[in-house]
């Protein structure tokens, strides 16, 4: 698609008149005076948590920002193939492919040895490996991501939609107190109703609320970390350049100059560019300075020497200091008291923005936390389930702090120059080295989680050693048995809280009655000690707390429907139909067997366990019936 | 997706409370007085024609409905893997593949020749060769279709919405007027202005009004053809059922009780089966017999023997005879006078539904009509070109009248007896052989419109094998140069009115100084034949009637895109922007190289020249200059 060929405009592009994309935000009226989850702040955090909880229409969430609508412009816009795994789940990664920029390839430019106020191009390399994900990296406006989110909630059972315009002034947590422990009293900041203030009572809270976040400070934590000292700028602008990698994503380091990060945006005209500036003196902030956005662009034309760059629009621009800052607990409890209180998002972890970070790992807080809220408050869970947030989060987040000090202190380093070989700066090479080597990192997909209750323990792990326990679980493409349909496997997963069970099938296993796949299907309908038959309510489909599919070695065709389990083919719903979208075959005829792709045991096959936010918590033989039983009581609660 | 587990909800099934999907229309208000364009009937036809029109700001359009609001349920669902390409020319082909059902495969069952009123399965294909779209064949309520054409109009330049509750009565032409020759009578069905009399007059009107087409009437034209002898039912229902190929598209034929096209439909759960009924008597038509849907199920339930089939809930249902009727024109117009009414869809060609073909031919009227009459009412095409709309498309209907009578009474005849080989009736396995060798045909990409002003003789089709002058332009995965973006060389086609011409490079040609495709973009950017330069308006984009794209053989890296013709890097907009995705290059990472998909001649290369409604309109040498601005000539008016 391509847009913002006449200016920068806010909104979905396919509306064709501006006017028309944007809607001020109807007063939804006061908050309510109770509410199972209050959101504090509709960032990426605070929208990927309100969108889960809508989910649920028993679920009573509220949402509060300070602004008086939808974000428009500006801010984050790095996507990567990790979140948009996630977007899947949530329904709109079509969209966001649609609209988005891809990041297919990186170049990376150093000064000309010949000539060193001149830049040349160093390297050229694909973003990301082959087969990762199976979604590309791509690019677009933060502001855009929130309006999916948004349009989730508003589409959602629990119809949430945002109440803006609200400031929140405190927090007071009574952690005896049995049904609302938290009372939030909030200041509206909407012309007609400036100045008054409204008591909201909650069950939890959740500080989506920015670095500066009020709900870390009422619960007494704080950001630590290196003050900054070096500044930066970033602008968003419609340009016309002869610099021929304008539609890549570049690095570029000047000789003396400092360093651009250049990043082409949805729409085909416009690009961001982060670019070095003053090195700041201790303590001082870049506020103190003044700087003009022509100071941005001046900046950007000494460094692309000897192109020009002439800015026709700047959609949107910034200055900012780096800096590494990390909470220490992201939530309001010692270990021996149950949390209310959350943060999330930057209100936990503030960094330099060009590894492209902080809008992805915002996301999967609020994506962790998301599920466990609701299964606590739908009584599935006991609510010590929730002490896992900040001990999964918090050792994410220090791994991303140190992640971007190495790399921003690379960007921002002096570099080495050719006639001084043993003295100070980094070589441009090793940019591209260490680039390349945090690949899977930027992408999203190295987060691993340590063994606790929700990750079991690597004992099977050879039975599935491409589904690393801990990691995300990575998708293959497959042939849904009863329609020939090509499928992902792991978009079975929706955001919608349920735990995932694939079942993959030994060599023969075609679920004749001698099977271990039809051993398993058995202990799981009739078992007592069946998890399935445990944790899930009576009255309720048979699949909407624990989702088993089962994947075959054999090709579709050979395969008879009419002789599978029964409980591979669920009725479901008031007229008891039947869901036939539980079994998958291996796509042979386009030479992807996903057993070969997943390094699954073909001999034995086994049963992966994945979370609801899309994390392998277990690997299991197909006959670790035991296991798996004690696996989901560790954490959910029995229903029969 | 899934969804109609506990009951069929027409609208967007991704928002989760059905009352939240419909809102009936606003009033819009009286009819305008004057338009350029009225069309009558919002069915596939009207609304593809209203789409395209509505992207051209400055065309007033105006169509209405003897409806009261959008359509909710049933009628057509079958979408050719040829409408899909169109649909992405429209921009929502994703979220058709995102809500249908996908037709991957078809089975055929017949009766099992050791007891013959049970049936059994005697073949299982795929529904599609390979290679034959970049889309799927899929399934989904033509409900949801017009809703996506609705959206598309809705965020439109021109804002276009439908005037429901309005009835044509007549209309009146006189070819003498200059301005708006035709006149249109309407009536207003709406409760607050019923029986109110509208005057409409119009430069141009389209009549999509169904097979009683007022329209069609009123320009004295009927439908001939044979009249309808065999009652078939249409239902779609939620069914519990052990047939096993439920989830699969099959052709049914029992001994003695009929046959039965079943078709899975969107969502997961619900099912679409055409059942054969009764035969008629000579002019009897079906509505006399006054046939309830019990009737359909039982005899559903006959023809699946020995299988299940309980109906839990019929969400549409209806009853209808075959028959195959044409008119012989699809204007008002003899040869020597200019058309000013059009008749579109099911006004010029009725038909059985089984082919899942009336919806598909009906839109490809509209797509075709649009264009032309956007380039007349532009300024840029000379009236006469409006003489083509009928001369193609009663054509192709004609041959959907003759496939359909074949097909109907293949499904309709008696089957062969293995008792009485050399009886009467057809082989099932005769069904299965025509319904593969039919396969290009209902996929929609065997239309090939024969050599005219709009379509060049074969004299360079050496030069493109696989690109057949008269057909669809068959789209190839290739690779963006300037982003490295794997991108569909076909998906340059927007619904935007404009042509296309693809330069495939010679062998050595990376548009160096003395390349053969260089000097093409020389003759196109400065020679005053050059069609570009002639057909161009003042002011306006030089990519806005005539869009040039360039395809390369070497390896994307290996390209310099600072070397590259200006023209293939057009400057545009009110900036000046730089238009960066003009040139492409073969995707040979993945194996896949467009000049060996379509047989581009290596050595020479070729320009392919492609019109608005993505049909291959010429294929020339790259120098061939003279027959290409001849070619323009023939229909398009000089700007300059």
């Amino acid at each position: 698609m391509q847009f913002h060929l006449n200016g920068f405009e806010p909104g979905d592009p396919e509306i064709f008149h501006p006017e028309d994309r944007y809607n001020a935000p109807a007063d939804k009226g006061p908050l309510p005076s109770e509410v199972d989850v209050l959101i504090v702040g509709c960032g990426p955090a605070g929208l990927t948590l309100a969108a889960q909880l809508s989910a649920f229409p028993d679920i009573r969430t509220c949402i509060v920002d300070q602004r008086s609508g939808p974000l428009l412009r500006g801010q984050a816009d790095g996507i990567a193939c990790r979140t948009m795994e996630m977007f899947h789940a949530f329904g709109f990664a079509e969209r966001v492919m649609r609209e988005s920029y891809w990041v297919n390839e990186t170049s990376f430019w150093k000064p000309d040895d010949l000539k060193r106020e001149n830049i040349i191009r160093s390297g050229r390399i694909d973003d990301t490996e082959d087969g990762l994900s199976e979604f590309p990296h791509v690019i677009l406006n933060q502001a855009r991501v929130q309006d999916f989110f948004l349009d989730v909630m508003r589409k959602s059972p629990a119809r949430l939609e945002p109440h803006y315009s609200r400031r929140l002034i405190d927090l007071a947590t009574d952690p005896t107190a049995s049904d609302y422990p938290v009372t939030a009293r909030l200041e509206r900041l909407d012309p007609s109703h400036e100045g008054e203030i409204e008591i909201i009572r909650a069950r939890y809270v959740v500080g989506c609320d920015g670095a500066r976040s009020t709900v870390r400070k009422s619960i007494g934590r704080a950001l630590h970390g290196d003050s900054a000292n070096h500044a930066w700028g970033v602008m968003d602008v419609l340009a016309v350049t002869n610099f021929p990698d304008i539609r890549l994503k570049a690095l570029i380091q000047s000789a003396g100059e400092g360093s651009i990060v250049l990043i082409p945006r949805e729409g085909g005209y416009m690009v961001r560019i982060y670019v070095e500036l003053d090195k700041l003196n201790e303590n001082e902030r870049v506020a103190s300075r003044n700087i003009t956005v022509d100071r941005l662009i001046a900046a950007v034309q000494r460094i692309l020497h000897p192109h020009t760059f002439e800015v026709k629009e700047v959609a949107w621009w910034s200055v900012y200091e780096i800096g590494q800052r990390l909470t220490d607990k992201f939530d309001d409890a010692p270990r021996e008291r149950l949390p209310h209180v959350f943060i999330a998002g930057d209100a936990c972890h503030t960094h330099s923005p060009k590894a492209g970070q902080g809008m992805n790992v915002s996301m999967q807080d609020g994506f962790n936390l998301g599920w466990k809220l609701a299964a606590v408050l739908q009584g599935r869970s006991r609510p010590e389930l929730l002490h896992s947030y900040s001990a999964e989060r918090q050792t994410i987040a220090k791994e991303l702090i140190d992640f971007d000090r190495e790399w921003s202190a690379m960007l921002s380093a002096p570099l080495k120059s050719p006639d001084d070989p043993d003295g100070e700066g980094v070589e441009p090479a090793e940019v591209q080295k260490y680039f390349v080597r945090s690949g899977r990192y930027t992408a999203g997909t190295a987060t691993r989680y340590t063994p606790s209750v929700l990750t079991g323990e690597a004992t099977h792990q050879h039975l599935a050693k491409g589904l690393t326990i801990g990691t995300r679980f990575h998708s293959a493409p497959v042939i849904r048995l009863v329609d020939a349909k090509p499928v992902q496997l792991g978009h079975c997963a929706k955001a919608d809280g349920r735990w995932r069970i694939y079942a993959f099938a030994g060599k023969d296993d075609h679920a004749q009655p001698s099977s271990r796949l039809r051993a398993l299907c058995d202990f799981l309908a009739d078992s007592p000690n069946s998890p399935v038959r445990r944790h899930t309510p009576a009255g309720a489909d048979i699949d909407s707390v624990i989702d088993i599919r089962a994947v075959f070695q054999q090709a579709h065709r050979t395969l008879a429907i009419e002789t599978m389990p029964a409980f591979l083919l669920p009725r479901k719903g008031r007229y008891g139909l039947c869901d036939y979208e539980k079994m998958f075959c291996p796509d042979l005829k386009n030479g992807h067997d996903v057993f070969e792709m997943r390094g699954i045991d073909r001999e034995q096959g086994c049963t992966v366990v994945v979370r609801p936010d899309q994390y392998i918590a277990h690997v299991l033989p197909l006959d670790g019936y035991t296991e798996l039983s004690a696996f989901f009581d560790g954490f959910m609660l029995r229903q029969s």
